[in-house]
């Protein structure tokens, strides 16, 4: 009985690993030790705890380690004192394998934490290029990693050509996709009233567009300014309901807060609604029908191109990943953003694009995790 | 004016920076920040503090983040809170770049506080390949920092490799050599009485072998029989003066020291002195006096290769670090490291071996930070 | 010249201690040593670190130590975390002597970490009692400190109680009472321009009520209860602008604000406006000219009473302060929080009652601190 | 059934809160959720953990939070990351009482922590004095605590006099003297045998005098000297055996541990052996059977009166604290130790006082733990 410890520090990280977890779970030979910790415990950042709770997961260890401040500095702290903490945990659990998801500071926290414990690390999606800091998190994480879960042939081939053993470097697709295919995508009015946001109530069934922007740590101190530029643009669509949500918590979130703060106050009667955070199935939900969807979310990239849906990515945060047709790009420009956004809402759907997996992720790293031996 | 932030955390540290903070600080268009913690400022360690005030740097902060115990958890965690707080001085000081070296934990601590704060991160010792968990910690570094000061052509060639900018990597040779052509190293007793151990009383105008064995975090818990096999190589050396240097602190520290306490109860007769710290130059001396040494310090193949000092590398530390012709390795076996010691001290003094540079490293690159523009 | 370090953490604690400050600040004999931390950094807190700046302080170090979460397990980890981070600082400044003010976490982090390194601990506003957990809080400060500032004679007398010795404390008054006796305190719509709270534009030269509740520790959970039956007593209060403002960063925070929040949502058009945060001369300012306060700030009960405004205290948090007579006290209950608002603002404004000092603190403390001997 | 959690933080703490944790265990309504941490996990200091398992605990939390110094600023530091650990270890256990014992760093990390998630405190040995540092912490965690067992009849009534509720204040002794009473004391060369040390091995079966000297805060920095008199001292009683025990982490242990090992090179031929832990039933052995025993332990002053064994106290570390006439007193000055040793080893054993409890607490306060509501 393998014991995998997983850790879910974020929302973004929960939807991505849930399928994972859930295969860990039904494996005779696994056995599931999740460690819930930052912003999946805070209020401001929706809680995603109780989601996690709700899905039937108890987590053994909750830890609150982000440092309050959402700027350069408290990132690195709380990256910090991520790594005291989850260094007590592991040292306590003793799992057999940590599992770490992507390239967030939690991510790098954890990975840390196992390394120096000389516990196996298993990562995944490494290899994935975006064009900012976060790709020397997510390269540095693969050189950390002994067992690599990429999401894609071209990140595969670069995990190899950093370095890394071939043997040790999987494809098996990114789990994110399988709630995709295993779960009934419809959207209705009654499946979404549970979530309480603040703003105009909308109509689901109705045509809605997605914005969901994250600040970009590079060019930390302008989020007000970038996220503005895409809300100006969004407000120029007329006639049409919008759902934004709000960022991470990231160094510079506070910026882009203010900014759909700020935004929120002068149109207070235009048809929007403002969420912190939805279950994975439902925001694959609202990711599914959405007209369009704006921002720099890597969902758009990876969950978009799976779904045939039209997105603009604004800005560097998504820069050089991989990406379907789907996806078309704009600057940190209202005017470029505006006509993307028409562009891509006249053309309407795209043929899906599976290029981040088929579905079966979660299933198939469960089953590679249970039978190969590393070290 | 560049601020460069150099943060010097260990005894082995500070030797491989002292000449670059001496270019920094002679360089008109540099201005040295120096930040000194961890084991630096232990007593048990040899508090280099002391020497590096000596040397005539000012710290513009002191900072303790070792958390006691030497174990995997505690290296962790020590990491952990080195970030917390290397995050908070970097913020307060706001320096142009900073600077690490090498792949210890305190190492890791600094290139996470810098990449998070988006301050340009300067590495020095990349691309070197050692065979244990070190690699993966070095090499992550290399892929967090943005300019690569390697010390030698492969390491040249392999950070590169790993998708790193050529136009960042630069091999000036390894700073660790400049105080080898900068000083003067002969030895004698006189020089070295300042230095207060345990032990016989030794004699420096006489032959003497050098130990220097640190733990493996990889075969974490085996330090004790590790070096006692060391140890009873050396014994059976007679007719020699032994020199032994207590272990860096590192998981597994305790266990090598209690086999060297150990060892030292039972051998209170025999003419072997025991230190815990000497300056660069008389850490120099003492190698470039030294009949043999043995043991698993990466000055050894370092230094000893450019001082063609016959050395005996135990175990897998240093099993791929390139090397010259002055090393040879023997296995965690008394017989192997005795047939071996006796062979190279027939053997005697090696042809010196450049690959690690010519002694002017920190001039260089001093002068290429000064002078180029990364980011 | 004696070093004399103040930490201030919180905007409260910045309108307690700026006179203090000046004082320090204009002695022959005393140096300001400022250490800003904690929430005074934080947006969501108002920032006061901006104020303080402008003021003309300049902060010898910044440090960010508040856990988010806002619950009792990351107000005891901000603690944990605010003493390892100015242990660091006050063993670099070396402070002949370090003031902490009041009851608050942050004040007992700046408590620990002075006496365990030794450092003569200033304290200010000790002996008082209000019937919670800041109780037990303050008084083990008082226990820890070498030289206490109480604010009224009660509280001297307590102090000694306590054993303190009678020589080391020393009643000067508060020093938030200063900055009444040293400014003007009318307001106009052109001084307050400069906050940009949400809500509707208030009219200063108009009547208004101020509100200001915080969370209690020992009722934590029960916060949106306790601060929507305020904010519905004040709703009832018809024909009068409101202002308010949002909580400290304690435990419960979030669920005052949420209540807050959810208020507002609700009640878009009516004439409130909510701020964060004002300097202390614009907060005495926003008091002085309330037709009556109501909440639990202690603010209402020492600049309350010195200014002679009418106030309505709800709960438990000041249960036990020692107060004058424009303080009457409601419990939990819309109604009787309404009924006593009404007979408050009936009143009208009372007899001004000093018993928490004449406004000369600031000066008499650091006389004292200048020219007595502690240790 | 309530849980009552316990935090071992020391060798010292075990030793007095073994019984107690013996009668938790065996009490029906009662469960015990024993956190270890701090030195009783290092090799330095012993690792009582290893004796706390054999006697049959079960740790539910191992926490490492010592910061390597044990100087003033790493004690402060130790104490922070104490809290931020305890705290998520007691949210995630959510004890119904948390049990802290006596003064030291680790006591108030514990006190903390429990403190402000909320969780009623429970203090042992409040009230003393012992005129330093300690008396400071001992009395802010009595301000802290909900619930004193004190251990003598003036304590009692000092903690009473600080204002704590009468109700909720017990003298049911000490529990470290129930060790004395429920274990046989004698003592033989085949008991002692498993405790390696350094130095000549002794024989149990002749007279010993026994030496335990701790660094004092309050005069940090002279720790080699003062106990270079007490060593001076006890060299000069001839023909006699030594025991002598490693001091505790404190701040200035540093300083202590190398006065001893300087005196123990220039020894080495002397019947001294050198100690780092016992298990309590041991040290009890070890006291009972002493000839006499000098230096700053409070064991000395409690254990010893119960035993009637001649005490020479050396210094300021207990200067207030309550003793039977078995105590004496000395100045750091060899020959006024060397004096009070002759007098007290020709005097011999004096008549038992029980001022610090009959050696039934253990059981006595447990009940008391399930009987009574607090709060």
């Amino acid at each position: 009985m393998k014991k995998i410890c997983v850790v879910v520090a974020s929302r973004a990280n929960y939807g991505r690993v849930k399928y994972l977890m859930k295969a860990i779970q039904a494996h005779p030979d696994l056995e599931l030790q999740l460690v819930v910790g930052a912003s999946t415990l805070l209020e401001r950042f929706g809680k995603a705890i109780n989601i996690i709770k709700k899905d039937g997961f108890t987590p053994v260890r909750s830890i609150h380690y982000v440092i309050e401040g959402e700027t350069l500095v408290t990132q690195a702290k709380s990256t910090g004192l991520g790594i005291v903490e989850l260094s007590t945990a592991f040292d306590d659990l003793a799992p057999d394998m940590v599992v770490t998801v992507a390239d967030r500071f939690e991510t790098m926290a954890t990975a840390i934490a196992a390394t120096y414990l000389n516990i196996p690390l298993v990562h995944l999606q490494g290899g994935e290029v975006s064009g900012n800091i976060d790709d020397r998190v997510r390269h540095a994480i693969t050189k950390l990693a002994d067992i690599h879960f990429v999401a894609s042939d071209d990140s595969l081939k670069r995990v190899i050509e950093m370095g890394e053993d071939p043997d040790c470097v999987f494809n098996h697709g990114c789990p994110a996709m399988d709630v995709l295919v295993n779960e009934d995508l419809a959207i209705n009015n009654d499946l979404m009233k549970q979530y309480l946001g603040v703003g105009k109530p909308l109509d689901w069934s109705k045509p809605y567009v997605l914005m969901v922007q994250h600040p970009v740590t590079t060019s930390y101190g302008h989020g007000f300014e970038q996220v503005s530029e895409t809300l100006d643009a969004l407000k120029g669509i007329e006639n049409m309901q919008k759902v934004i949500m709000w960022p991470n918590v990231d160094a510079g979130s506070d910026d882009v807060s203010k900014g759909i703060r700020h935004f929120r106050e002068l149109n207070m009667q235009e048809p929007i609604y403002y969420y912190k955070n939805f279950s994975p199935e439902d925001y694959a939900r609202v990711i599914n029908n959405a007209v369009c969807c704006v921002g720099n979310s890597s969902s758009f990239i990876r969950e978009g191109s799976f779904l045939g849906v039209p997105v603009v990515i604004v800005g560097d945060r998504q820069q050089g990943r991989e990406h379907g047709s789907n996806a078309v790009f704009a600057s940190y420009d209202a005017k470029d953003i505006s006509a993307k956004l028409r562009r891509q809402i006249a053309h309407g759907r795209y043929i899906p694009d599976h290029r981040y997996g088929e579905g079966d992720a979660g299933i198939r790293i469960a089953q590679t995790l249970a039978t190969s031996r590393f070290r």
